[in-house]
């Protein structure tokens, strides 16, 4: 398999840990964020979402979004699994990693900044306010909904990595480099030192990819 | 099963279509998002992440996060089918989903929206463009991947809706709310009339809620 990824693209990072846990190997192209090679007519016939990670097959389907990418993974290789086998944890596995995916990520999307200070001329002070803001707050969220539950164990949803963990540890990294306030969310920072004790989850860091700057 | 929902709520909107196509009925509690209820102490005990919808099920359990909610009743009612069995097709149908999800809606989610104008300052106008843009180039995407794929039938993916459906029709309602500009997705405005010709899909729509004003 080939993956287009970019080390600082958290959403490649997420496939990235799938993949490692799931013992696929996969080779690596780099699309340039920063410099914008997402947005060439190249990759746009590879992906019109001009949107990393996309996933190549064996067969050569290009596969996008991923967290489709991760269910696609669970689908051919269903272990170890990454969702549990009961349909309310499943639900809850889900909802954790999309309250990292739908309601932290997007906004902090270089396409969404570049709008704030280019189209709407805000500062950088305030494009890094921003930026914060949506992962504090939305951290703080996804802290109260595993604080609340017994099913909280080492991990996101018990004692192994799911899909959750695998959004959770790309978001934490986000944040981090922008310096947010991770202070009241002491719940998403052991799960975070926990799944990067794990070999699958260190060797996918943005640190470890060979496009590291 | 209890639905959290409102009206305009296109997260909530999806949920009411799956459950439409699912043959499962349900009871509404109304969260008035622009009247801030979501921002409550009460609201915020039974969703920490202040959003719609939550799906409470008949054993109590409060499930949030619309395409985890989705995902739930595809493993509870696999009948009618919303995801299609192969793992290619699943992809596919889950990457159109997000493409919307998670691409497009939560960037003009009203605490967005709020920021925007509260926080930054933006104009009116300048806020309505900021929704346009997302709904116009996010719709534009999709379009690519619908007329680009052979899978692309009646509905997104062959002849019976899916859960890119379930996303598509609430947001192509909210881009036209916002009077996005359509023109360059045909196929995108083809399929949300073949969705509305659905009782499930049009006894969904806002305009049929109890709530709607």
């Amino acid at each position: 398999m080939l993956l287009y990824g970019y080390f600082r693209s958290s959403a490649a990072y997420r496939v990235r840990i799938a993949l490692n846990l799931k013992g696929l190997t996969y080779d690596q192209t780099f699309i340039h964020l920063a410099k914008l090679e997402q947005l060439s007519d190249a990759f746009a016939a590879i992906n019109p979402q001009k949107l990393l990670p996309v996933l190549v097959t064996d067969d050569g389907a290009s596969l996008t979004q991923s967290l489709a990418i991760i269910e696609y993974l669970e689908d051919i290789r269903p272990e170890p699994p990454l969702l549990p086998k009961d349909p309310l944890g499943r639900a809850r596995v889900r909802a954790l990693a999309l309250a990292v995916a739908c309601e932290i990520h997007p906004l902090n999307n270089p396409r969404v900044l570049r709008y704030l200070t280019g189209t709407l001329g805000v500062s950088e002070e305030q494009k890094d306010t921003w930026y914060r803001h949506w992962v504090e707050e939305g951290l703080q969220a996804v802290e109260a909904m595993l604080a609340a539950s017994p099913q909280t164990g080492r991990f996101c949803h018990g004692d192994t990595p799911t899909m959750a963990d695998l959004c959770l540890v790309p978001q934490v990294a986000n944040g981090r480099r922008f310096k947010a306030d991770l202070s009241r969310c002491p719940t998403v920072v052991r799960i975070d030192a926990a799944c990067q004790a794990l070999e699958a989850f260190a060797s996918a860091s943005p640190a470890q990819q060979p496009d590291v700057e």
